[in-house]
């Protein structure tokens, strides 16, 4: 089968929505989040984020890329989310389900400033006890973040948005005993290029990896080298505690 | 079914080796990508990356988040990879494909220094013209970067490499008309977590979405907004041009 090969001259060369599909598709699979936030009024912003990424475990970060604030002119362009999240200072992440697809997708859609995504997509907003962003109720894993910096990159105006976990939710059935998250069997999605959505199948998951000794899968219930095992039951939502 | 919740006080209060599992979970379906790198002396190393982010399309510009090069004791940590891109200035992304995942996995073992990742894993080097950095010939989906800039995050210690796509190769069978590269039609995988590998299963590519139009999927082919349309055999590999 005949590879296709294109190099940075043929880049500006393509139409720009092509360009812009085909670049677009290189990085891989991407995550599919909705990044809930509001302002002091509390009038709610909904936007579906790609380019969630983890940045650290310890404290528990997260960052996201915000498209630039100006046009390439130099013409201010309104973004409701990371306004909201420097005005605030709190957001929320929200794993896109399969059974929410349709709805998280049209949060894209250029709704004007006064029209709430949530009203307009039929979304449900959850407020965590005291948490000052919304979350959506109908999201597989939702969590709340705190803003701990705004990295602009000079190279294109982009913006890193990282923020640290104050909580975080999602079904009991999903929690291996070994800290694993199967976001899978919470119908979590990914996303291909611009508007690609997939769901997903698991192949394994492998052992930490050792020189010389051959690539293994891990049991179903994960690794067994978590000791004294975490006792789930106290982590369940709505039960009195601290 | 009942939900758990964590806060950022049980976090800390978790078996370390959980909590790196549990957050890592967090974010989402993840990118699994090889980087390929080299040193002056054409030393070759290969890592594993999940955490490669579309960063935008005018200039192709792609970031990944490299680990600290201190430990938190502040100790200096040989970090081989991001050492080599600063050196050399260019680098290489592999998207990992079902057929060579265990070998893709293998590469995050803890090799000695001299141990070149392609030789333990069985990996094969592709020297892609005149480019000095070492592509995946296995891969599905290979392109070269050039360094861009390197952004210290202050909060952690980690480091996001930006990177302008130089080229890129694919089998031409996963090129969409509009633009659209079918990843998933490449056996391109997504990662959950530290160590949960997936294939995916396309739900549908949805219509750009419009306030007050219900969402669609694209048909087949893709969208027909390009104008006129784009002669991929121009791209073919080997075929003499300009």
């Amino acid at each position: 089968m005949s590879k296709l090969q294109f190099t940075k001259h043929d880049f500006n060369a393509l139409p720009r929505r092509f360009r812009a599909r085909l670049i677009n598709s290189l990085s891989g699979f991407k995550s599919a989040n909705l990044v809930g936030s509001a302002d002091a009024n509390k009038n709610m912003n909904l936007s579906m984020v790609s380019s969630v990424v983890h940045l650290g475990a310890n404290p528990p970060l997260i960052g996201m890329v915000m498209r630039p604030r100006t046009t390439e002119k130099g013409e201010p362009v309104q973004r409701d989310t990371v306004a909201n999240i420097e005005e605030l200072g709190y957001y929320t992440i929200n794993h896109v389900g399969a059974n929410m697809l349709n709805a998280a997708h049209l949060t894209s859609a250029s709704f004007p400033p006064d029209v709430c995504e949530f009203a307009a997509t039929g979304l449900t907003p959850h407020w965590h006890s005291g948490f000052p962003a919304p979350a959506v109720a109908e999201s597989p894993l939702q969590m709340g973040l705190r803003l701990v910096e705004i990295v602009p990159f000079k190279v294109n105006g982009t913006e890193f948005v990282i923020g640290e976990i104050e909580w975080v939710r999602f079904a009991e059935a999903a929690m291996k005993g070994d800290g694993y998250v199967a976001i899978e069997d919470l119908d979590t999605l990914a996303i291909s290029g611009l508007d690609g959505y997939h769901s997903t199948r698991l192949i394994n998951r492998l052992h930490y990896a050792e020189p010389d000794k051959a690539v293994a899968a891990l049991p179903q219930e994960g690794a067994q080298d978590i000791e004294p095992a975490v006792d789930f039951s106290a982590f369940r939502e709505n039960k009195a505690r601290r």
